[in-house]
């Protein structure tokens, strides 16, 4: 058994609208960020794990993933272990 | 001018307790994730912006990271830019 650590970044899909992305791009725009455009907000989770090697280990994570931390439905997620 | 994509994870500082970590770990552990530790919650956020090269996208996601989208207090960040 060796220690992983997890990173998972949760979004909404792309077809979701994202009225927190858009007001902070609002925000941004008003303090003088011209140059920003298209912003998602989403979640982020860090997480130890252990498990046998890497491969275990990501699909232990895409598990959480699927059984708790994300909703399928309007979001995605991509994972990295370390 | 070139675009660019910026991806930004904001975590609390290890110092600072993280309740939402810990009921997302109780979470886990009741669902059978035995093997998951130090659960850690925070946001993430992706933008598109223009800048001459990548140490001025850089520059300008910390500018609004510390203007905006981040409290030094309690937080901290990591930015990639691709």
């Amino acid at each position: 058994m060796k220690t992983f650590n997890a990173k998972i970044n949760v979004t909404l899909k792309k077809s979701v609208l994202d009225p927190q992305g858009k007001t902070i791009l609002e925000a941004l725009h008003s303090l003088g960020f011209q140059d920003a455009s298209d912003v998602r907000a989403g979640k982020h989770f860090e997480l130890t794990l252990n498990a046998n090697n890497e491969i275990d280990a990501q699909n232990r994570v895409k598990e959480m993933c699927d059984k708790l931390l994300v909703n399928p439905v309007i979001e995605q997620y991509e994972i990295s272990i370390s």
